[in-house]
């Protein structure tokens, strides 16, 4: 069911790696108009579209703390104890990554130093819908928490009694959110961007979402608010060799495929035989699938390549750059050591891609799209930003004065050598 | 001369740091159609905009390692040594900041890592023009080398006889950056956002250039080729108290607003005279100075304002986020941790702005217009992308498979949880 291909040619790679190219542009003026309208008006605009499109007319959309407590308390037992599991995880990965400052001498008298410093306000967008992400509210949550941002914002849309879902409450509480909004969609986008006399303001904005929350952040973001990542819909590599087991990637393969029918699935292996057993394991796995009619759909966009070795295999992942990879290959290690572009990477038989979306601790928030190329998944670094600092002595200026001042007389700019000379004239 | 503002209310702080609204739009569609050109016809369009906006017709671009060896020749012994300097200064900054792989065990048998990985191909842009600005070759070329982009490529206008200006030939020779193209304007970004025949395709442009330059990046970062920074005017605030030397900071001053009319000045004082002071000292350096039209109309759009205290002055720093920050007041250290919202922080009166944009050691490719908000300048991170890497064990994988099966069915996402069930049902 998926398309196969034996023995691509490089000369093809490029093209067999190609995504299907999205259909934006037709909404975006729509939602252009939506931004600027809550960017003019403010909240009484923000109030008409969350009654538009989220259908529950909100006086205010803050969940205050005592309901947010009540809605948490609605979670079961076994639930709220998953969700400590994988947040328990996700915060040890994740403090892991937290580094002190650089500070370096580079000359005698010259002290540099670089040190992180959190994004005050950042505002976290979880959608709602028939699958409340729950799981995405700590993968944002807890790196912001840990990173130290001043003002957390949670947006995600309500039901028909205004309120949210009680996981996504629970996980918020957790985490300790403290400002959630029962508001979705482009309006969630807008007040977060622009700031309502209820939502504040962020400076950077996160969170999945349809291809209008899609659209919103990519307009806010050219307006110069930060966003996580461009997006693009989910996608899994699979390379898998004989010691694979093909019921294991049939499964895994379609905990992808279940995602949405533009979901993006890849296998490579160096046997025939593996391909084969895949898709009938595929085939019988997906007969009992609640979400079939999804997963079916993906899968006929997807791609089986046999290739000559795992070693062409590993250079075509690389064209290809998945957000998830997993390396089902005896191998294994030595295989992961030439991964160049990817989000995360699952080796062995053991490590599913859901293991990596829920609770083995490493982000889920990853580059889509090819983007893996050039940009990393979301992290504690997501939530900081990088501020260099120097303080240069008497001393330390005069050992680097000539420098300064004749690269500023090569480069025209008098006045930036005037700074240095005139320090050294009294 | 500059706009002055005696004790401003908080409730006034948001007008009175607004940077003034650029000029883009107008010229966006003339940069999209020729990026579309370069994209569809490719090399001869290319060729065709070369020949038009660069003025010299070149059958090829790329200066050759021997040419590219003669016009380092011809740079002069006293600024090669002031360059191979800040070099030296620039790569020991940087190479403190390389790190080790994170590496975790966040439950036993669930080991995660990562790893920053460096990004294949980037593009370096440097503008040529009246200021040939080879320092930005080493603020990019240095960070990438020392990230170990596999393909570095510079592109910088040609003069006259289609060749480039001698000092960025030397800065680009001593930093090894093997593929150097002379052509500029859009048809640089254009070519290194899609490839030509003979320019590489990257995954990244870095640096600096005019409107139109700007406008292109933007555009083809919207197509998802990652680019370095949002772009804007460059930008100084500059804190003092009573121990500052106004002749020093007035040079500081003039530093900044010699770049451009455009560029943006901010004076903060608790001290009236001091402000006076510094005001007198403008004024009689002004007289001598080279871009003396420059710098007074840039000067003309710039602020001092007189605060009540120099906390109080951090603060509405902070709410302004300076690309460039000096801190020439008694304090520095202790107000420089208050720091929230800057590019690059300069302590005491030894360390003038023009330090960090040539040869202290840090990075001079900054966040501009408010920007630091929630980016960083330009590191050694700028050239990589991390990656998250899962060896999960069977028996690490059933300690969290509680937890993902929970999980996955409350998202309503059944295959995710099968993925795990189905590695135990064996």
């Amino acid at each position: 069911m998926m398309q196969r291909y034996r023995y691509p040619q490089k000369n093809d790679w490029e093209k067999l790696v190609r995504r299907p190219i999205p259909e934006h542009v037709a909404i975006k003026d729509e939602v252009a108009q939506i931004l600027l309208d809550i960017k003019v008006i403010g909240t009484e605009a923000v109030r008409r579209y969350a009654k538009q499109f989220d259908r529950v007319a909100l006086e205010h959309f803050e969940i205050e703390r005592g309901a947010l407590a009540q809605l948490a308390s609605q979670v079961g037992l076994p639930l709220q104890q998953a969700i400590r599991t994988a947040s328990a995880n996700i915060s040890a990965f994740h403090e892991a990554q937290v580094r002190p400052a650089t500070f370096i001498e580079t000359l005698p008298g010259v002290l540099c130093s670089r040190k992180g410093i959190p994004i005050e306000r950042v505002g976290i967008y979880i959608p709602g819908g028939t699958a409340p992400l729950f799981s995405t509210v700590l993968m944002l949550g807890i790196p912001a928490k840990i990173a130290g941002c001043k003002e957390i914002v949670l947006c995600t849309p309500p039901n028909d009694e205004g309120l949210i879902h009680p996981a996504i409450a629970f996980a918020a509480q957790l985490v300790g959110i403290e400002r959630v909004f029962a508001i979705g969609g482009v309006q969630a986008i807008g007040a977060m961007a622009y700031g309502t006399h209820e939502i504040p303001r962020v400076n950077k904005i996160f969170g999945p979402g349809n291809q209008y929350v899609t659209a919103a952040k990519q307009l806010v973001s050219a307006e110069g608010i930060a966003i996580d990542l461009p997006a693009g819909p989910s996608e899994l590599a699979v390379l898998a060799d004989e010691s694979c087991n093909p019921t294991f990637v049939a499964a895994d393969l379609l905990s992808q495929a279940e995602h949405g029918v533009d979901s993006q699935v890849i296998l490579l292996s160096d046997s025939e035989r593996v391909i084969e057993e895949i898709e009938k394991a595929l085939e019988y796995q997906l007969a009992t699938l609640p979400r079939r009619e999804i997963a079916l759909q993906a899968l006929s966009n997807s791609r089986a390549f046999l290739v000559s070795d795992l070693d062409q295999g590993m250079s075509l992942l690389n064209a290809y750059a998945p957000e998830h990879l997993i390396i089902a290959c005896r191998d294994d290690e030595a295989l992961a050591a030439k991964v160049v572009n990817a989000g995360s990477v699952f080796l062995g038989n053991y490590s599913p891609e859901s293991a990596g979306d829920y609770a083995s601790g490493t982000n889920h928030t990853l580059p889509t799209n090819g983007f893996a190329k050039s940009y990393s998944g979301v992290s504690v670094d997501s939530f900081l930003k990088y501020v260099t600092f120097q303080k240069i002595t008497k001393s330390g200026l005069s050992s680097i004065a000539e420098a300064i001042t004749s690269m500023a007389e090569a480069e025209g700019l008098e006045a930036h050598g005037n700074a240095v000379r005139i320090r050294f004239s009294e």
